[in-house]
């Protein structure tokens, strides 16, 4: 038995010396990958699914090329704020995982925002926008913060009239919004966002090509941290194709965190439903490209991911992480950065004398 | 003598029409053109230069395809700024023509910067850099706002600091400055912007067009703006590649403007030199792409170009420039404005746990 062993050894090395040889994108057959493996997988593939190659299509607002030149050149418009110095992109930053890297961002006159801004990457997967899923969608989203007066702090009725005093938003406007007698709307506005947001999407990470077939595509510690990942049950709300992002939780489901963490004034959800169960309770956000993205939580106060997978653990599970648990599940959130768009930056239409003026 | 004329006009009027068929981008002949419009294109050619289609070389700052993605990063930035929300595009917007549409730019914590940030674009062919041409190029320009207490207010340890802790950028660097045994440096944050900047030049203006040989590249009105802004004597400091840049003089050559447009406060270049000559001198402003920069003068306190242009034809020529004339020159200043950068966003690399956090 013995030499068969080590016959069994040396084939299976001839054969993972053959797989290694293959290009790292290919896919492995079920009778390569083994039976643990497979299981693995067939797991992985039931909880998760990949980013698709394209953006999905928004029900309602068609996604034509004019459009979305459009709600890229106001995602990038400071002159949407009241000051002309903050625009979508200064707290969804595409180059920095469609966050920024505060804890809550400075908005009008170096006001905080209430929440750390969350990623902008893959938001068209959330079944809900914002961490209290107020909105219910991208449209509906984008308009919020262009008025929120600690944000971009745009009276609403100005919104529309800065714009119709850049004469080059007419064109694109029209052109964006067809046949519409007179386009320039704050609804055209966050459509017209919305439907760029939805390009922003992170296909192709290793987590992807893993459920698409390529068990090359982790590394067993990697792989091992999937496990647990699903084992320990991070999945139960953290699955489907954001990894998060599809349904609510209180934070601190079985141990409330200290207020340093969960802060008494901030209820989260309660303050859309007014439902007493809805307390503490916010959106779970997505882990897509959970490494670029740091600080975390809604209160944006714990930076170490390895830390805030430890709370997560204590908090949501009741389950106290050892560092190598920790450590594997790290690793394992590291393989679901994707390709990050490539976004050439627009120029913007020129101001005229009669545009409205910033007022800082 | 009637009948040869109507017979001219007519021939004139033959030639005019063959001429429209042909491709405007193409050059004209000089017999084509006619003695009268020849005599202007010379003159043009002699005070002015096109901007070329391919970035200069900066001496002793070799422009590596590393070296530029690096500079093109650090340009966008945020956290090379204490708030960590504030990069060299947040007031030089490649979308806005190089600048943002500010009096004076908004920095840290919401303060106003000294003067307009003037365009970053060109800002290679300035003979200096700031109003007061107290950087002698873009190397020596690029590390000053990032410490400037009213701008990105990094204390200046705390530039190489920050960047170390970012580990993406360590190979950055070492892939940018090869060779060097610890690249991260002031020194070397300078030379990467420097040659990004570098990068943002805007050929192809109608007028470059025109300079080069295309005698359709302007209009009529156009053309006699530019004939208006020779003789009128604008181009006796607006001139060469930049259209100015390329020398100082005093706001209020004739007449001094009141303090609305110069304050008493802002002695200009009297600071970097204390000569007493130099009291309210600036750097001439290039005029490529002013139709995209408004507010206009270092206070950027007039934000129609007829008026500026009025204002500089009273203060700098003792000149009462008539409507008709004014309309003119702005008609020819419409064509400086050049292909804009086409820039991809940069995907910066992520905080980790150990990196500096923001000071807001």
């Amino acid at each position: 038995m013995k030499g068969f062993t080590v016959l069994v050894i040396a084939i299976a090395g001839l054969a993972l010396t053959a797989c290694d040889r293959r290009p790292s994108a290919g896919k492995t057959t079920a009778a390569a990958r083994g039976p643990a493996e497979e299981a693995l997988m067939t797991r992985a593939r039931e909880i998760f699914k990949p980013i698709p190659a394209s953006p999905p299509a928004l029900p309602g607002n068609e996604a034509t090329p004019a459009k979305i030149e459009l709600g890229k050149m106001l995602y990038f418009e400071p002159r949407l704020s009241a000051s002309h110095a903050i625009s979508c992109s200064s707290c969804h930053n595409i180059g920095l995982g469609g966050a920024d890297t505060q804890s809550t961002s400075l908005g009008h006159r170096w006001q905080h925002g209430g929440r750390n801004a969350p990623t902008v990457l893959n938001a068209v997967f959330n079944t809900a926008q914002f961490w209290d899923g107020r909105a219910k969608d991208l449209e509906q989203q984008a308009g919020g913060p262009i008025v929120n007066p600690v944000e971009m702090a745009s009276p609403p009725a100005h919104v529309v009239e800065q714009l119709e005093g850049i004469p080059g938003y007419r064109d694109a406007f029209a052109k964006a919004f067809p046949g519409q007698h007179d386009p320039i709307t704050a609804a055209n506005v966050a459509k017209a966002i919305a439907v760029f947001e939805a390009t922003l999407i992170t296909p192709n990470a290793p987590f992807d090509r893993y459920i698409e077939g390529d068990a090359k595509a982790l590394s067993p510690a990697q792989k091992e941290g999937l496990a647990l990942f699903m084992d320990k049950g991070c999945a139960a709300c953290h699955n489907g194709i954001n990894v998060g992002g599809g349904m609510y939780a209180p934070f601190g489901v079985v141990a409330k965190p200290g207020a340093d963490l969960l802060p008494k004034g901030d209820k989260g959800r309660f303050a859309v439903t007014r439902s007493p169960g809805d307390a503490y309770v916010f959106k779970v956000p997505t882990l897509r490209n959970i490494t670029l993205t740091a600080p975390y939580f809604h209160t944006g106060l714990v930076w170490d991911l390895r830390q805030a997978v430890g709370v997560m653990g204590a908090s949501q599970l009741g389950a106290e992480l050892s560092t190598e648990e920790i450590d594997r599940i790290t690793a394992f959130l590291g393989t679901l950065t994707g390709d990050q768009p490539k976004v050439t930056a627009p120029i913007l239409p020129p101001s005229v004398a009669a545009t409205s003026r910033p007022r800082p």
